[in-house]
């Protein structure tokens, strides 16, 4: 018999799109299904973007450099600029999504059987660079009750091995919408520096922040070469499907070994790098009306939620999840359950089940994940839903 | 110290653009530079391709499925019918390039030390993508003399042990051009059907073939669940830059596994995907234009190679590549020279070593690519060049 490899068998499946065969029967019934589930915004691109990809000009669609074009990396540099954070183009690559420059990182950093430790509840899909690159994930608990905190210091020294060689730090954070303090960061610093790790931090929701800016790990001094930027446009500027993100560090021998795995696939793709171009010179207020507009999907959201009876959730700072615990048994069938065996006006919402987050089994059973990327009379729709689905679901648990 | 990843180190870097930095400084003297080296055609990419970008019609840049837009997957699978391959879109998943759906199939059916057998001269990034899935590439030597047709399958039989899994067999070959005959794809037929391993056909360029048809590893029959045709838009169509491919395979239980590595990096790019798309609407004289054109320019750069004192270059029979073997004593130093101390006229010219595509250390010193990606008046002063390097080329051995 041939077979598949054992990381194949091994890789999960998206924790968040598992549930959807179940959405597309609910909607065959004829029932509005509220998609709370996943974090595609609903924010339109921005219109700069599009033109640049509508007036493109050229006539053959050729490779771009495996770093990405110079004129666009040189436009990000300016940006990070803005931000706090100074970079040169050399030490940028431009990669396809930020899911590759997770992977890339991933790959240059670790070997196969070494070690990241990451805070749970995670991005489900760190799981799955993992076993692609054949290395373990760490998780160490953070708790709901202080809204996803970074765990204590002393849990990170507990698992801390001769195999360790990074920590990842998602932040703000998806899916816990937490935004970690410059204390927090402080404290990630001493620690990588006293263990000599990597610190790989996913920023792709730097910009989405509610009550106080986010703390870029490239602001931490004394780090530089520790320190990798794993950043992508999707959540930004609402542009998921371009696929284009930046791997960004100020370690020279890294940035050499990860253009060798940038060379491998040639380069990413020409038409949404100019989009990402363009998306440089949108105007400042740019991201405050975007910001605003989360915000008061946020408020409403985290107000309905927490006055639902036995529900809790924290107030998260930024990026645009909200985590609930529900008086529910186990949120994979709860979600289920909502898709399957309920409706409300003939209407249902779809709910990503925390369980897929945590790397410990057994964690997140009461906990769902809520993207608040519908606009504010949907999202009281979605919770009219929730709030009549708990009083009704079989299987309630306090 | 914070180190490297092994594979990091081991990662080879891209053997046709090591030479970059000369090329550089040549133009930078005002030397005019014949590229050679790299197959990036200057064909137009087909204006039809380009209009379904210019005229998308979008507001957000979404996520797309993780298999691809299903509307491009079943016109896709029109088009295998049209080539006599037998697919439907479910047994389709577009990749992000052809370079993708090499790594997927790597990781989705070999593990950490398996073993994937190769003939040689290969495609050198099939080195990268074997170190970034932890596996070994054994090499079978073909040769110049008969044109690089498939060893014998003896020579296959002798390097299978228990950890071999799979052949790669890419046609119409990079970089010799070479296009197998049904014989041959049989004999690769019985030897994965006998060893039970699967055969990944990387098949590029398959329109471009000048005296005979190609024959797909697709059109064997008997073995749907061994073979995995790794494709491209990239070299069809002109279209490097777009970043689309596609894996595909009658092999469901292998689909399965791949989507979870395709759900682990979320999708492909929305807007080349259109592109694709569109460029299974050309008319069907689309190739007949490409391919003369192509046809033209490999008689021209064969005749005029083989006119040359001591210089051999077998008639390839599709790709847009030729492999020469040349008086030299290395034709990594002797390719640097041509680019660092030689010119005619103000003019000199960029080939790829052959060495890079060799996995035995120490063949290829005398033999060099030629992709055949540039008008036929260049081509004639490219060879213009060539043949007075030749001439005063101070380390040259027959």
């Amino acid at each position: 018999m041939l077979q598949i490899s054992k990381r194949g068998e091994a890789m999960p499946a998206s924790p968040i799109r598992k549930l959807v065969p179940y959405a597309e029967a609910a909607k065959k019934k004829g029932r509005t299904v509220y998609h709370l589930n996943i974090g595609q915004p609903d924010i339109e691109t921005p219109k700069q973007m599009r033109d640049a990809i509508h007036n493109a000009d050229f006539k053959i669609l050729e490779y771009t450099h495996s770093a990405g074009l110079e004129s666009y990396r040189k436009k990000l540099a300016i940006y990070y600029k803005s931000v706090g954070i100074d970079v040169n183009h050399n030490e940028i690559i431009i990669t396809t999504g930020g899911s590759e420059a997770i992977l890339f990182g991933f790959m240059a950093c670790l070997d196969p059987g070494d070690e990241v430790i990451i805070p749970e509840p995670f991005y489900a899909n760190y799981n799955g660079f993992a076993i692609a690159a054949g290395i373990n994930v760490v998780p160490i608990t953070s708790h709901i009750n202080n809204g996803f905190a970074l765990p204590p210091i002393e849990e990170f020294e507990k698992k801390i091995t001769a195999k360790t060689k990074a920590i990842v730090i998602c932040n703000p954070n998806n899916p816990t919408g937490y935004n970690y303090s410059e204390n927090e960061m402080q404290e990630l610093k001493e620690i990588i520096l006293k263990h000599n790790l990597y610190l790989f931090a996913d920023e792709a929701y730097r910009e989405f922040t509610y009550e106080s800016k986010q703390y870029s790990a490239m602001h931490l001094t004394g780090v530089e070469n520790n320190v990798v930027l794993m950043d992508t446009i999707s959540k930004r500027y609402s542009a998921c499907g371009a696929r284009i993100g930046a791997f960004v560090t100020k370690n020279k021998q890294l940035i050499d070994a990860t253009m060798k795995f940038a060379q491998m696939r040639l380069c990413s793709p020409y038409l949404e790098q100019l989009a990402g171009e363009a998306a440089i010179d949108l105007p400042p207020d740019y991201f405050d009306i975007t910001k605003a507009e989360y915000k008061k999907r946020r408020d409403l959201i985290v107000k309905r939620l927490n006055a639902m009876e036995d529900v809790y959730c924290p107030n998260p700072g930024g990026a645009f999840y909200a985590m609930a615990k529900l008086p529910i048994d186990d949120s994979d069938a709860f979600c289920q359950w909502l898709l399957e065996s309920f409706e409300y006006n003939n209407q249902t919402v779809m709910l990503a089940p925390a369980t897929g987050f945590y790397g410990t089994k057994g964690l997140g059973l009461q906990e769902v994940r809520l993207a608040y990327v519908l606009n504010t009379d949907d999202i009281n729709k979605a919770m009219d839903c929730l709030e009549q689905a708990l009083k009704i679901y079989p299987n309630r648990k306090v």
